[in-house]
Protein backbone atom coordinates (compact mmCIF):
# COMPACT_ATOMS: atom_id res chain seq x y z
CA UNK A 1 0.00 0.00 0.00
CA UNK A 2 1.88 3.34 -1.42
CA UNK A 3 1.43 6.43 0.62
CA UNK A 4 1.52 9.56 -0.91
CA UNK A 5 2.88 12.66 1.25
CA UNK A 6 0.32 15.48 0.75
CA UNK A 7 2.27 18.06 3.24
CA UNK A 8 4.90 18.08 5.90
CA UNK A 9 5.45 20.84 8.39
CA UNK A 10 7.50 21.20 11.50
CA UNK A 11 6.06 21.74 14.77
CA UNK A 12 7.21 21.22 17.85
CA UNK A 13 10.36 19.69 17.03
CA UNK A 14 8.37 17.13 14.78
CA UNK A 15 6.50 17.01 12.10
CA UNK A 16 2.57 17.28 11.43
CA UNK A 17 2.03 15.11 8.55
CA UNK A 18 -0.33 14.67 6.42
CA UNK A 19 -0.64 10.92 3.53
CA UNK A 20 -2.91 9.86 1.13
CA UNK A 21 -3.27 6.01 0.43
CA UNK A 22 -5.91 3.99 -1.86
CA UNK A 23 -7.82 2.13 0.58
CA UNK A 24 -8.86 -1.03 0.15
CA UNK A 25 -11.47 -1.33 3.14
CA UNK A 26 -13.41 1.83 1.94
CA UNK A 27 -12.65 1.43 -1.55
CA UNK A 28 -11.52 5.18 -2.39
CA UNK A 29 -8.28 7.77 -1.78
CA UNK A 30 -8.46 8.24 2.23
CA UNK A 31 -6.09 11.12 4.26
CA UNK A 32 -4.92 10.98 7.49
CA UNK A 33 -3.12 13.18 9.26
CA UNK A 34 -0.23 12.15 11.21
CA UNK A 35 1.94 13.53 14.39
CA UNK A 36 5.42 12.41 14.31
CA UNK A 37 6.88 13.97 17.88
CA UNK A 38 10.76 14.54 18.14
CA UNK A 39 11.19 10.65 19.55
CA UNK A 40 10.22 9.28 16.61
CA UNK A 41 13.75 10.07 15.03
CA UNK A 42 15.43 7.57 17.28
CA UNK A 43 13.12 4.67 18.18
CA UNK A 44 9.64 3.73 18.12
CA UNK A 45 6.73 5.07 20.05
CA UNK A 46 3.09 4.76 21.22
CA UNK A 47 0.34 5.26 19.17
CA UNK A 48 -2.84 7.74 19.31
CA UNK A 49 -5.57 7.25 17.09
CA UNK A 50 -7.87 10.49 17.20
CA UNK A 51 -11.43 10.27 15.48
CA UNK A 52 -13.08 12.99 14.52
CA UNK A 53 -16.94 14.45 14.51
CA UNK A 54 -19.55 15.07 11.95
CA UNK A 55 -18.51 17.35 9.05
CA UNK A 56 -14.99 16.90 10.02
CA UNK A 57 -12.01 15.98 7.63
CA UNK A 58 -8.27 14.98 9.27
CA UNK A 59 -7.79 18.70 8.90
CA UNK A 60 -9.75 19.81 11.85
CA UNK A 61 -7.96 17.95 14.78
CA UNK A 62 -4.55 18.99 13.22
CA UNK A 63 -5.41 22.65 13.17
CA UNK A 64 -7.23 23.03 15.60
CA UNK A 65 -6.79 20.13 19.00
CA UNK A 66 -3.60 21.77 19.66
CA UNK A 67 -2.32 18.11 20.78
CA UNK A 68 0.94 18.17 19.29
CA UNK A 69 2.57 19.95 22.06
CA UNK A 70 2.25 17.29 24.63
CA UNK A 71 2.69 14.59 22.14
CA UNK A 72 5.78 16.14 21.34
CA UNK A 73 7.06 15.88 25.10
CA UNK A 74 5.27 12.64 25.68
CA UNK A 75 6.77 11.04 22.80
CA UNK A 76 3.66 10.22 21.02
CA UNK A 77 2.34 9.01 17.25
CA UNK A 78 -1.01 10.55 16.92
CA UNK A 79 -3.34 9.38 13.57
CA UNK A 80 -6.35 11.35 12.73
CA UNK A 81 -8.04 10.01 9.86
CA UNK A 82 -10.48 11.47 7.97
CA UNK A 83 -14.63 10.34 9.26
CA UNK A 84 -15.88 8.72 5.67
CA UNK A 85 -14.99 7.76 2.54
CA UNK A 86 -15.31 10.43 0.13
CA UNK A 87 -16.39 10.93 -3.79
CA UNK A 88 -17.78 7.41 -4.29
CA UNK A 89 -21.00 8.59 -6.05
CA UNK A 90 -23.11 6.94 -3.97
CA UNK A 91 -26.99 8.45 -4.92
CA UNK A 92 -27.64 10.82 -1.26
CA UNK A 93 -24.40 10.72 -0.12
CA UNK A 94 -24.26 14.52 -0.24
CA UNK A 95 -27.94 15.15 1.11
CA UNK A 96 -27.02 15.79 4.52
CA UNK A 97 -24.23 16.90 6.95
CA UNK A 98 -25.19 14.14 9.22
CA UNK A 99 -25.00 10.99 6.75
CA UNK A 100 -23.04 10.22 4.18
CA UNK A 101 -19.97 11.89 3.05
CA UNK A 102 -18.02 12.99 6.73
CA UNK A 103 -20.77 11.46 8.77
CA UNK A 104 -19.47 7.66 8.69
CA UNK A 105 -20.18 6.68 12.18
CA UNK A 106 -16.96 4.68 12.09
CA UNK A 107 -19.44 1.36 11.12
CA UNK A 108 -18.75 -1.41 8.57
CA UNK A 109 -22.36 -0.41 6.76
CA UNK A 110 -24.73 -3.57 5.54
CA UNK A 111 -27.33 -1.99 3.63
CA UNK A 112 -26.48 -2.28 -0.48
CA UNK A 113 -25.83 1.10 -1.53
CA UNK A 114 -23.19 1.75 1.29
CA UNK A 115 -21.66 -1.46 1.93
CA UNK A 116 -18.91 -1.32 -0.50
CA UNK A 117 -17.30 1.73 0.72
CA UNK A 118 -18.63 2.55 3.98
CA UNK A 119 -17.05 0.18 6.42
CA UNK A 120 -15.47 2.85 8.20
CA UNK A 121 -15.26 0.26 11.26
CA UNK A 122 -12.61 -2.13 9.63
CA UNK A 123 -10.95 0.71 8.07
CA UNK A 124 -10.19 2.22 11.54
CA UNK A 125 -9.62 -0.96 13.22
CA UNK A 126 -7.48 -2.43 10.47
CA UNK A 127 -6.41 -1.17 7.55
CA UNK A 128 -5.16 2.35 9.01
CA UNK A 129 -3.41 0.33 11.77
CA UNK A 130 -1.57 -2.11 9.64
CA UNK A 131 -0.88 1.02 7.24
CA UNK A 132 0.98 2.55 10.15
CA UNK A 133 2.88 0.22 11.64
CA UNK A 134 4.32 -1.11 8.68
CA UNK A 135 5.59 2.49 7.49
CA UNK A 136 6.12 4.50 10.47
CA UNK A 137 8.41 4.03 13.71
CA UNK A 138 5.24 2.95 15.82
CA UNK A 139 4.97 0.43 18.80
CA UNK A 140 2.08 -1.79 17.33
CA UNK A 141 1.39 -2.88 20.95
CA UNK A 142 1.06 0.10 22.56
CA UNK A 143 -2.15 2.00 21.14
CA UNK A 144 -5.01 4.30 22.43
CA UNK A 145 -7.61 5.73 20.94
CA UNK A 146 -9.74 8.58 21.39
CA UNK A 147 -11.93 11.21 19.65
CA UNK A 148 -15.15 13.60 19.88
CA UNK A 149 -18.93 13.21 19.14
CA UNK A 150 -19.57 11.06 16.85
CA UNK A 151 -15.40 9.90 17.28
CA UNK A 152 -15.85 9.76 20.72
CA UNK A 153 -18.53 7.39 19.83
CA UNK A 154 -16.34 5.92 17.68
CA UNK A 155 -13.32 5.52 20.10
CA UNK A 156 -15.80 3.97 22.98
CA UNK A 157 -16.45 1.48 20.46
CA UNK A 158 -13.19 0.37 19.05
CA UNK A 159 -12.14 0.25 22.29
CA UNK A 160 -14.98 -1.77 23.99
CA UNK A 161 -14.96 -4.29 20.44
CA UNK A 162 -11.46 -5.05 21.03
CA UNK A 163 -10.22 -5.97 24.11
CA UNK A 164 -6.96 -5.76 24.87
CA UNK A 165 -6.26 -3.86 21.14
CA UNK A 166 -6.40 -0.57 22.70
CA UNK A 167 -4.70 0.09 26.26
CA UNK A 168 -6.39 3.26 26.97
CA UNK A 169 -9.90 5.36 25.33
CA UNK A 170 -10.99 8.67 26.33
CA UNK A 171 -13.76 10.76 24.91
CA UNK A 172 -14.84 14.24 24.17
CA UNK A 173 -18.38 15.00 24.10
CA UNK A 174 -19.06 11.46 22.66
CA UNK A 175 -22.13 10.36 21.19
CA UNK A 176 -22.86 7.45 23.89
CA UNK A 177 -25.52 5.84 23.27
CA UNK A 178 -26.44 5.78 19.19
CA UNK A 179 -29.46 3.53 19.34
CA UNK A 180 -31.83 6.14 21.27
CA UNK A 181 -30.86 9.29 19.39
CA UNK A 182 -31.73 11.05 16.31
CA UNK A 183 -28.35 11.18 14.94
CA UNK A 184 -27.67 7.54 15.38
CA UNK A 185 -31.14 6.37 14.40
CA UNK A 186 -30.64 7.91 11.32
CA UNK A 187 -26.97 6.77 10.64
CA UNK A 188 -27.35 3.40 11.83
CA UNK A 189 -31.35 3.02 10.10
CA UNK A 190 -29.24 4.14 6.75
CA UNK A 191 -26.15 1.76 7.10
CA UNK A 192 -27.20 -1.38 8.82
CA UNK A 193 -31.11 -1.45 8.14
CA UNK A 194 -33.85 -1.62 10.12
CA UNK A 195 -32.98 -4.65 12.85
CA UNK A 196 -32.64 -2.86 15.86
CA UNK A 197 -30.67 -5.57 17.18
CA UNK A 198 -27.90 -5.15 14.56
CA UNK A 199 -27.33 -1.29 16.07
CA UNK A 200 -26.61 -2.61 19.41
CA UNK A 201 -23.27 -3.71 18.38
CA UNK A 202 -22.07 -0.36 17.34
CA UNK A 203 -23.35 1.30 20.77
CA UNK A 204 -21.45 2.11 23.38
CA UNK A 205 -23.78 1.26 26.23
CA UNK A 206 -24.72 -1.70 24.85
CA UNK A 207 -21.24 -2.88 24.34
CA UNK A 208 -20.10 -1.81 27.66
CA UNK A 209 -22.42 -4.59 29.10
CA UNK A 210 -20.84 -7.05 27.58
CA UNK A 211 -16.99 -6.27 28.02
CA UNK A 212 -15.09 -8.82 29.14
CA UNK A 213 -11.51 -8.11 28.34
CA UNK A 214 -8.85 -6.56 30.42
CA UNK A 215 -9.93 -3.23 32.85
CA UNK A 216 -10.34 -0.21 31.00
CA UNK A 217 -10.04 3.44 32.57
CA UNK A 218 -12.47 5.35 30.40
CA UNK A 219 -12.35 9.45 30.61
CA UNK A 220 -14.94 11.44 29.26
CA UNK A 221 -14.73 15.57 29.36
CA UNK A 222 -18.48 17.01 28.69
CA UNK A 223 -19.50 20.20 28.54
CA UNK A 224 -22.21 21.49 30.60
CA UNK A 225 -23.07 24.10 28.10
CA UNK A 226 -22.85 21.84 24.98
CA UNK A 227 -25.92 22.44 22.53
CA UNK A 228 -26.35 19.06 21.54
CA UNK A 229 -26.69 17.70 25.26
CA UNK A 230 -30.59 18.95 26.04
CA UNK A 231 -31.11 18.10 22.27
CA UNK A 232 -30.39 14.45 23.32
CA UNK A 233 -27.76 13.57 20.83
CA UNK A 234 -25.04 12.56 23.61
CA UNK A 235 -26.97 10.94 26.48
CA UNK A 236 -23.72 10.70 28.76
CA UNK A 237 -25.79 9.97 31.96
CA UNK A 238 -26.71 6.78 29.92
CA UNK A 239 -23.50 5.67 29.68
CA UNK A 240 -22.66 6.78 33.41
CA UNK A 241 -25.46 4.23 34.39
CA UNK A 242 -24.09 1.12 31.91
CA UNK A 243 -20.70 1.76 33.16
CA UNK A 244 -22.13 1.40 36.70
CA UNK A 245 -23.99 -1.72 35.80
CA UNK A 246 -20.86 -3.15 34.32
CA UNK A 247 -18.66 -2.33 37.05
CA UNK A 248 -16.44 -0.52 33.92
CA UNK A 249 -14.35 2.17 35.69
CA UNK A 250 -15.52 5.57 33.82
CA UNK A 251 -14.45 9.30 34.78
CA UNK A 252 -17.34 11.26 33.41
CA UNK A 253 -15.81 15.05 33.72
CA UNK A 254 -19.03 17.74 33.33
CA UNK A 255 -17.36 20.86 32.47
CA UNK A 256 -19.19 23.83 33.28
CA UNK A 257 -19.93 26.68 30.43
CA UNK A 258 -17.82 24.61 27.80
CA UNK A 259 -19.85 23.83 24.25
CA UNK A 260 -19.47 21.31 21.87
CA UNK A 261 -16.41 22.94 19.65
CA UNK A 262 -12.95 22.51 19.15
CA UNK A 263 -11.99 25.57 21.60
CA UNK A 264 -13.44 22.87 24.31
CA UNK A 265 -11.47 19.85 23.02
CA UNK A 266 -8.03 22.39 22.74
CA UNK A 267 -8.56 22.74 26.55
CA UNK A 268 -8.89 19.48 27.60
CA UNK A 269 -6.54 18.06 25.35
CA UNK A 270 -3.64 18.20 27.42
CA UNK A 271 -5.48 15.84 30.65
CA UNK A 272 -6.48 13.37 28.04
CA UNK A 273 -2.99 13.26 26.29
CA UNK A 274 -1.74 12.77 30.14
CA UNK A 275 -4.51 9.97 30.59
CA UNK A 276 -3.50 7.95 27.98
CA UNK A 277 0.34 8.13 29.04
CA UNK A 278 -0.67 6.26 32.03
CA UNK A 279 -1.57 3.64 30.08
CA UNK A 280 0.62 3.76 26.64
CA UNK A 281 4.18 4.57 28.57
CA UNK B 1 -19.76 53.01 19.24
CA UNK B 2 -21.52 49.65 19.35
CA UNK B 3 -20.31 46.11 20.22
CA UNK B 4 -21.93 43.36 18.39
CA UNK B 5 -21.14 39.47 20.10
CA UNK B 6 -20.62 37.12 16.81
CA UNK B 7 -19.65 34.05 18.75
CA UNK B 8 -18.55 33.54 22.41
CA UNK B 9 -16.50 30.24 23.64
CA UNK B 10 -15.21 28.94 27.05
CA UNK B 11 -11.54 27.97 26.62
CA UNK B 12 -9.07 27.66 29.31
CA UNK B 13 -11.27 28.86 31.72
CA UNK B 14 -11.78 32.22 29.72
CA UNK B 15 -13.59 33.18 27.02
CA UNK B 16 -12.61 33.69 22.95
CA UNK B 17 -15.04 35.82 21.42
CA UNK B 18 -15.62 37.66 18.32
CA UNK B 19 -17.18 41.12 17.84
CA UNK B 20 -18.18 43.19 15.05
CA UNK B 21 -18.61 47.07 14.84
CA UNK B 22 -18.96 50.00 12.34
CA UNK B 23 -15.64 51.30 12.14
CA UNK B 24 -15.28 55.19 11.88
CA UNK B 25 -11.41 54.97 10.41
CA UNK B 26 -11.86 52.11 7.66
CA UNK B 27 -15.88 52.49 7.15
CA UNK B 28 -17.09 49.39 6.98
CA UNK B 29 -18.06 46.00 9.30
CA UNK B 30 -15.07 44.96 10.91
CA UNK B 31 -14.39 41.87 12.90
CA UNK B 32 -11.82 41.60 15.90
CA UNK B 33 -11.66 38.50 18.17
CA UNK B 34 -10.92 38.82 22.10
CA UNK B 35 -9.56 36.43 24.43
CA UNK B 36 -10.88 37.35 27.70
CA UNK B 37 -9.00 35.38 30.33
CA UNK B 38 -10.18 33.88 33.60
CA UNK B 39 -8.45 36.62 35.28
CA UNK B 40 -10.72 39.58 33.44
CA UNK B 41 -13.45 38.39 35.71
CA UNK B 42 -11.76 39.98 38.45
CA UNK B 43 -9.56 42.60 37.28
CA UNK B 44 -8.20 44.50 34.49
CA UNK B 45 -5.36 42.82 32.45
CA UNK B 46 -2.43 43.46 30.21
CA UNK B 47 -3.46 43.84 26.45
CA UNK B 48 -1.25 41.75 23.53
CA UNK B 49 -2.46 42.93 19.74
CA UNK B 50 -1.71 40.21 17.05
CA UNK B 51 -1.65 41.12 13.63
CA UNK B 52 -1.92 38.56 11.47
CA UNK B 53 -0.65 37.96 7.54
CA UNK B 54 -1.89 38.27 3.88
CA UNK B 55 -5.32 37.00 3.40
CA UNK B 56 -6.33 36.26 6.94
CA UNK B 57 -9.14 37.04 8.87
CA UNK B 58 -9.43 37.40 12.53
CA UNK B 59 -10.31 33.82 12.37
CA UNK B 60 -6.79 32.27 11.77
CA UNK B 61 -5.33 33.21 15.05
CA UNK B 62 -8.07 32.41 17.25
CA UNK B 63 -8.04 29.03 15.29
CA UNK B 64 -4.83 27.89 14.83
CA UNK B 65 -2.05 29.85 16.99
CA UNK B 66 -2.69 28.09 20.42
CA UNK B 67 -1.93 31.53 22.31
CA UNK B 68 -4.94 31.38 24.71
CA UNK B 69 -3.38 28.49 26.97
CA UNK B 70 -0.39 30.86 27.99
CA UNK B 71 -2.86 33.77 28.05
CA UNK B 72 -4.83 32.21 30.88
CA UNK B 73 -2.26 31.23 32.85
CA UNK B 74 -0.56 34.63 32.47
CA UNK B 75 -3.92 36.77 32.38
CA UNK B 76 -3.79 38.66 29.09
CA UNK B 77 -6.38 39.92 27.01
CA UNK B 78 -5.84 38.83 23.57
CA UNK B 79 -6.88 41.25 20.76
CA UNK B 80 -7.03 40.23 16.99
CA UNK B 81 -8.50 42.02 14.39
CA UNK B 82 -9.31 41.33 10.94
CA UNK B 83 -6.52 42.00 8.22
CA UNK B 84 -8.28 44.67 5.80
CA UNK B 85 -11.76 46.45 5.32
CA UNK B 86 -14.44 44.51 3.60
CA UNK B 87 -17.01 44.20 1.39
CA UNK B 88 -15.80 48.45 0.14
CA UNK B 89 -16.77 47.89 -3.49
CA UNK B 90 -13.68 49.62 -4.20
CA UNK B 91 -12.66 48.46 -8.25
CA UNK B 92 -9.80 46.02 -8.17
CA UNK B 93 -9.99 45.49 -4.43
CA UNK B 94 -10.74 41.54 -5.08
CA UNK B 95 -7.71 41.04 -8.08
CA UNK B 96 -5.04 39.27 -6.00
CA UNK B 97 -4.70 37.84 -2.61
CA UNK B 98 -1.61 40.20 -1.80
CA UNK B 99 -3.12 43.40 -2.50
CA UNK B 100 -6.74 45.15 -1.60
CA UNK B 101 -8.96 42.84 0.77
CA UNK B 102 -7.15 40.78 3.30
CA UNK B 103 -3.87 42.74 2.64
CA UNK B 104 -4.00 45.94 4.49
CA UNK B 105 -0.29 45.68 5.34
CA UNK B 106 -1.36 48.02 8.07
CA UNK B 107 -0.81 51.84 6.24
CA UNK B 108 -2.81 54.32 5.80
CA UNK B 109 -3.46 54.72 1.92
CA UNK B 110 -2.90 58.27 0.53
CA UNK B 111 -4.10 57.33 -2.96
CA UNK B 112 -7.49 58.03 -3.90
CA UNK B 113 -9.36 54.47 -4.63
CA UNK B 114 -8.08 53.52 -1.16
CA UNK B 115 -7.44 56.33 1.14
CA UNK B 116 -11.35 56.45 2.51
CA UNK B 117 -11.03 52.88 3.74
CA UNK B 118 -7.72 51.70 3.58
CA UNK B 119 -6.50 53.11 6.66
CA UNK B 120 -5.49 50.14 9.21
CA UNK B 121 -2.58 51.99 10.80
CA UNK B 122 -5.10 54.28 12.65
CA UNK B 123 -7.41 51.40 12.95
CA UNK B 124 -5.04 48.94 14.85
CA UNK B 125 -3.36 51.92 16.84
CA UNK B 126 -6.09 53.99 17.41
CA UNK B 127 -10.06 53.23 16.81
CA UNK B 128 -9.39 49.65 18.22
CA UNK B 129 -7.36 50.50 21.28
CA UNK B 130 -10.07 52.81 22.55
CA UNK B 131 -12.88 50.44 21.38
CA UNK B 132 -10.69 47.93 23.72
CA UNK B 133 -10.20 50.45 26.63
CA UNK B 134 -14.08 51.32 26.35
CA UNK B 135 -15.89 48.07 26.70
CA UNK B 136 -13.21 45.73 28.26
CA UNK B 137 -11.39 44.92 31.67
CA UNK B 138 -7.65 46.14 30.53
CA UNK B 139 -4.56 47.89 31.55
CA UNK B 140 -4.98 50.22 28.35
CA UNK B 141 -1.26 51.61 30.04
CA UNK B 142 -0.37 47.78 29.36
CA UNK B 143 -0.03 47.03 25.63
CA UNK B 144 2.64 44.91 23.74
CA UNK B 145 1.92 44.08 20.14
CA UNK B 146 2.58 41.52 17.69
CA UNK B 147 2.02 39.63 14.49
CA UNK B 148 3.01 37.69 11.95
CA UNK B 149 4.66 37.87 8.02
CA UNK B 150 2.27 41.28 6.39
CA UNK B 151 1.12 41.65 10.65
CA UNK B 152 5.16 40.91 12.02
CA UNK B 153 5.77 44.26 9.92
CA UNK B 154 2.79 45.58 11.45
CA UNK B 155 3.59 45.13 14.92
CA UNK B 156 7.48 45.99 14.29
CA UNK B 157 6.19 49.41 12.66
CA UNK B 158 3.46 50.29 15.25
CA UNK B 159 5.91 49.75 18.18
CA UNK B 160 8.55 52.07 16.32
CA UNK B 161 6.60 54.47 14.86
CA UNK B 162 4.50 55.05 17.92
CA UNK B 163 7.11 55.51 21.03
CA UNK B 164 6.03 54.40 24.92
CA UNK B 165 2.60 53.03 23.34
CA UNK B 166 3.74 49.61 23.21
CA UNK B 167 5.73 48.56 25.91
CA UNK B 168 6.86 45.03 24.09
CA UNK B 169 6.89 44.00 20.55
CA UNK B 170 7.25 41.00 19.03
CA UNK B 171 7.40 38.84 15.48
CA UNK B 172 7.14 35.46 13.30
CA UNK B 173 8.77 35.83 10.19
CA UNK B 174 8.45 39.44 9.88
CA UNK B 175 8.32 41.43 6.43
CA UNK B 176 11.22 43.53 7.94
CA UNK B 177 11.77 45.53 4.94
CA UNK B 178 8.69 46.16 2.48
CA UNK B 179 10.73 49.41 0.46
CA UNK B 180 12.93 46.41 -0.90
CA UNK B 181 10.45 42.89 -1.38
CA UNK B 182 8.08 42.65 -4.09
CA UNK B 183 4.92 42.31 -1.40
CA UNK B 184 5.77 45.55 0.13
CA UNK B 185 6.58 47.20 -3.27
CA UNK B 186 3.13 45.87 -5.05
CA UNK B 187 1.12 47.46 -2.01
CA UNK B 188 3.32 50.58 -0.74
CA UNK B 189 2.80 51.84 -4.53
CA UNK B 190 -0.36 51.05 -4.81
CA UNK B 191 -1.40 52.60 -1.45
CA UNK B 192 0.92 55.19 -1.39
CA UNK B 193 1.97 55.68 -4.73
CA UNK B 194 5.33 56.33 -6.34
CA UNK B 195 7.47 58.36 -4.26
CA UNK B 196 9.33 55.98 -2.26
CA UNK B 197 10.21 58.80 0.29
CA UNK B 198 6.64 57.92 2.00
CA UNK B 199 7.28 54.15 1.97
CA UNK B 200 10.28 54.65 4.51
CA UNK B 201 7.48 55.68 7.20
CA UNK B 202 6.00 51.98 6.54
CA UNK B 203 9.33 50.40 6.60
CA UNK B 204 10.56 48.39 10.06
CA UNK B 205 14.59 49.30 8.28
CA UNK B 206 14.04 52.55 7.87
CA UNK B 207 11.67 53.43 11.39
CA UNK B 208 14.32 51.62 13.81
CA UNK B 209 16.98 54.35 12.44
CA UNK B 210 14.86 57.20 13.64
CA UNK B 211 13.19 55.36 16.89
CA UNK B 212 14.10 57.78 19.98
CA UNK B 213 12.11 55.90 22.46
CA UNK B 214 12.16 54.14 25.44
CA UNK B 215 14.06 50.67 24.95
CA UNK B 216 12.28 48.19 23.05
CA UNK B 217 13.74 44.47 23.09
CA UNK B 218 12.35 42.91 19.98
CA UNK B 219 11.79 39.22 19.90
CA UNK B 220 11.61 37.60 16.21
CA UNK B 221 10.71 34.07 15.52
CA UNK B 222 12.32 33.45 11.54
CA UNK B 223 12.10 29.85 10.09
CA UNK B 224 15.27 28.64 8.18
CA UNK B 225 12.76 26.30 6.08
CA UNK B 226 10.33 29.67 4.73
CA UNK B 227 9.59 29.93 1.47
CA UNK B 228 9.55 33.23 1.75
CA UNK B 229 12.96 33.29 2.45
CA UNK B 230 14.58 32.69 -0.16
CA UNK B 231 11.78 34.59 -2.38
CA UNK B 232 13.25 38.07 -0.61
CA UNK B 233 9.93 38.83 0.75
CA UNK B 234 11.31 38.93 4.19
CA UNK B 235 14.66 40.12 4.43
CA UNK B 236 15.16 39.44 8.08
CA UNK B 237 19.32 40.17 7.97
CA UNK B 238 18.20 43.66 6.79
CA UNK B 239 16.24 44.09 9.84
CA UNK B 240 19.35 42.40 12.01
CA UNK B 241 22.05 45.15 10.38
CA UNK B 242 19.21 48.18 11.21
CA UNK B 243 19.33 47.59 14.69
CA UNK B 244 22.87 47.06 15.02
CA UNK B 245 22.99 50.12 13.34
CA UNK B 246 19.97 51.72 15.22
CA UNK B 247 21.37 49.66 18.50
CA UNK B 248 18.26 48.32 18.93
CA UNK B 249 17.91 45.31 20.86
CA UNK B 250 17.14 42.50 18.78
CA UNK B 251 16.84 38.55 19.57
CA UNK B 252 16.69 37.16 15.78
CA UNK B 253 15.86 33.48 16.12
CA UNK B 254 16.24 31.18 12.89
CA UNK B 255 14.92 27.96 13.50
CA UNK B 256 15.83 25.08 11.68
CA UNK B 257 13.46 23.41 9.64
CA UNK B 258 10.11 25.46 10.23
CA UNK B 259 8.30 27.18 7.46
CA UNK B 260 5.73 29.86 7.27
CA UNK B 261 2.73 27.81 8.67
CA UNK B 262 1.05 28.28 11.52
CA UNK B 263 2.52 25.31 13.13
CA UNK B 264 6.10 27.11 13.00
CA UNK B 265 3.50 30.13 15.00
CA UNK B 266 1.69 27.26 17.61
CA UNK B 267 5.06 26.17 18.01
CA UNK B 268 6.49 29.45 19.70
CA UNK B 269 4.03 31.07 21.04
CA UNK B 270 4.02 30.40 24.43
CA UNK B 271 7.95 31.73 23.86
CA UNK B 272 6.45 35.09 22.52
CA UNK B 273 3.67 35.57 25.53
CA UNK B 274 5.98 34.96 27.71
CA UNK B 275 8.99 37.74 26.33
CA UNK B 276 5.94 40.56 26.34
CA UNK B 277 4.65 39.01 30.13
CA UNK B 278 8.64 40.34 30.85
CA UNK B 279 7.65 43.61 30.21
CA UNK B 280 3.67 44.03 30.80
CA UNK B 281 3.59 42.11 34.11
Amino acid sequence: MALTEVSSNKMFGGYQKVFSHESKEVKCTMKFGIFLPPQAENGKCPILYWLSGLTCTEQNFVTKAGAQRVAAELGFVVVAPDTSPRGCNIEGEEDGWDFGTGAGFYVNATQEKWKTNYRMYSYVTEELPALINANFPVLGDKQGIFGHSMGGHGALICALKNPGKYLSVSAFAPICNPVNCPWGKKAFSGYLGDNQEDWKEYDACCLVKKYNGPPLKILVDQGKADNFLPAGQLLPDNFVTACAEAKMELVMRMQEGYDHSYYFMATFMEDHVRHHAKFLK
